[in-house]
């Protein structure tokens, strides 16, 4: 059976959607424990609204917890028992083989650094997010596609870009079932010789590497640009954390900006009104096809242990979905596929 | 009477468009001239199709041109009489007092380089773009703002960024008529302390300039994320030009992707189709809200003359915008309106 450590605390609706995320995990057909990890009186309290296998679900307190807006350092080194530090010692004492965690994303990130062991050829870890596409992905035809990194390292070396495109393609592999994703840096056009000093030297590092018999799992496509990004020519983008923070951050306002621009218009006119009500079973499947946020958490990438970290707004069925993805790059050795990988460059 | 060399050569669409759009302005009731500069014998040609005034239009013969997709200084150095740096000459002999081009963006940035004196305090030179926002800006309602750089420098120093956001400011207050423009450096977030070390030195610099009686023309507003870009919080967004080129290329992207899947939704149901008739005047609206190509080129800030890069794709009605604005950057006085600025800075 495979076990998770759940930090419970830190996102913003409380423990109760991750307790009931947790929760209906255990009563469904899967082999897999939540270690809830946060402070137990509140865990109690949210554990007596839902029902759940008791040997699938396990409380461990925890006293202190990782505030929102306070700096990742600061609060561990002066908060005491912080639940994702908890959480994480779990996962090294061999008690859950994974963690997870909705709270602060940089508590997370130092937690799991002073924790874990970084993977070899590894030097930064980077936040891995799917976002939404227009063209499909995969076995499953996915309308998503995977970006990183999106905000741990802002500034990258050519050896990070190029761990980066690595530890993308084996997610990508283990978690989305492509076999061999097309992975591509962002750049400012699509030539090799385009881009910061970095992006070129990882692109031809990559290039070499990817290129012959396609023996090895790298499937390396070359730059890609701003365009692409929606349409999604790639399974995979590669960025530094700065860029990527801001591409991602951007894609959420203009879903914000879409969905706003349509109630005016709704509101202003009758046959617009009714225009939109013809249309509406057309952008509820736009919709669905754009919430990404149903597909779990976002993976941190670089340790030896499986980190995701799961948006701080999820509801129980995003948190559900989080776990599993746990679970499932535990259960396929995520971390061993990124070895064996970084182990045959060179 | 402005006089403006307009290169017509190297755009997507050849000569005829530019011809057109100097040739319209040339009809109205505007005290500029146009220099059109390129093959005389495609010139002439495209002119015959026209109607104009021929004291406000003249030919300036130039054999050669930078093709679209060669390097800047190759096409410059090896192809003779380059069209763009024949314009920028005639700028720099006071025939003309701005450069217009629709043609290789790099061509024109080094032409510019290579025969005007940058800006004092200005030590990188930027591209300057307008995108379409929710929110309006300035006297006139505009739904777009500023953004620079978005490709000509792409890592920046502290004293770039600071320079980019004095510029950008300057630009804003002569065309867009904003009195005192709210300008943001763009990062990873909203506090002072985030961003890389540059933007954070940018951001401390910006501030201690921007604080005080509000008598100067610069006001900071700190900084904004990607979530601001779409929404359209300030009327400046300061960053680096590889960070400007993606953000600018993803909005294009974003755009098509929406028609696409809306032209997707519209051949599949018939109710559906119905209803995007019925919304049709919605959605011209929101297109004409969004068709920022309408507003004219692309300011090249930081040279001692007004440089103005239009769209390869540029119509003639996007052609005499950029010429309006070439004239009203001159008559405005777009480059002492900056240096008066920078003087102040210290």
């Amino acid at each position: 059976m495979t076990s998770i450590a759940l930090d419970v605390m830190g996102s913003d609706g409380g423990p109760e959607p991750l307790v009931e995320g947790a929760a209906r995990l255990s009563r469904e057909d899967v082999d897999v424990q939540v270690l809830l990890v946060g402070d137990e009186a509140r865990i109690a309290e949210a554990l007596k609204k839902q029902k759940y296998d008791p040997s699938r679900l396990a409380v461990v307190h925890a006293r202190g917890q990782v505030p929102m807006n306070m700096k990742p350092a600061e609060a561990l080194d002066t908060i005491e028992d912080c639940s994702v530090l908890r959480a994480a010692r779990l996962v090294q004492d061999g008690d859950a083989q994974a963690i997870v965690s909705a709270g602060n994303t940089g508590g997370l990130i130092l937690a799991s650094a002073r924790t874990f062991q970084r993977l070899p050829g590894i030097s930064r870890c980077a936040l891995a997010a799917v976002y939404p596409t227009e063209l499909r992905h995969g076995p499953r035809d996915d309308p998503f596609a995977l970006m990183l990194d999106v905000g741990a390292t802002l500034n990258c070396t050519a050896e990070d870009l190029r761990g980066f495109a690595v530890m993308g393609s084996a997610y990508s592999r283990i978690i989305s079932d492509i076999g061999r994703p097309r992975v591509a840096l962002l750049s400012n056009g699509s030539e090799a010789s385009k881009g910061t000093p970095n992006i070129v030297e990882a692109h031809a590092a990559l290039a070499a590497f990817s290129a012959g018999d396609g023996s090895n799992a790298l499937d390396f496509a070359g730059n890609v640009e701003g365009l692409d990004i929606p349409r999604g020519t790639v399974d995979v983008v590669v960025c530094e954390g700065f860029v990527g923070n801001v591409v991602l951050k951007m894609l959420e306002g203009v879903s914000e900006v879409v969905s706003d621009l349509a109630r005016d218009a709704y509101a202003r006119r009758f046959l617009w009104r009714l225009g939109l009500t013809m249309l509406s079973q057309g952008i509820r499947q736009i919709r669905t096809k754009t919430d990404w946020k149903q597909y779990g958490g976002a993976p941190v990438l670089g340790f030896d242990q499986v980190v995701i970290k799961a948006h701080g707004r999820s509801n129980a069925r995003a948190i559900r979905n989080a776990l599993k993805v746990a679970a499932k790059a535990v259960d396929r050795d995520l971390s061993g596929e990124i070895k064996r990988t970084m182990a045959s460059f060179e």
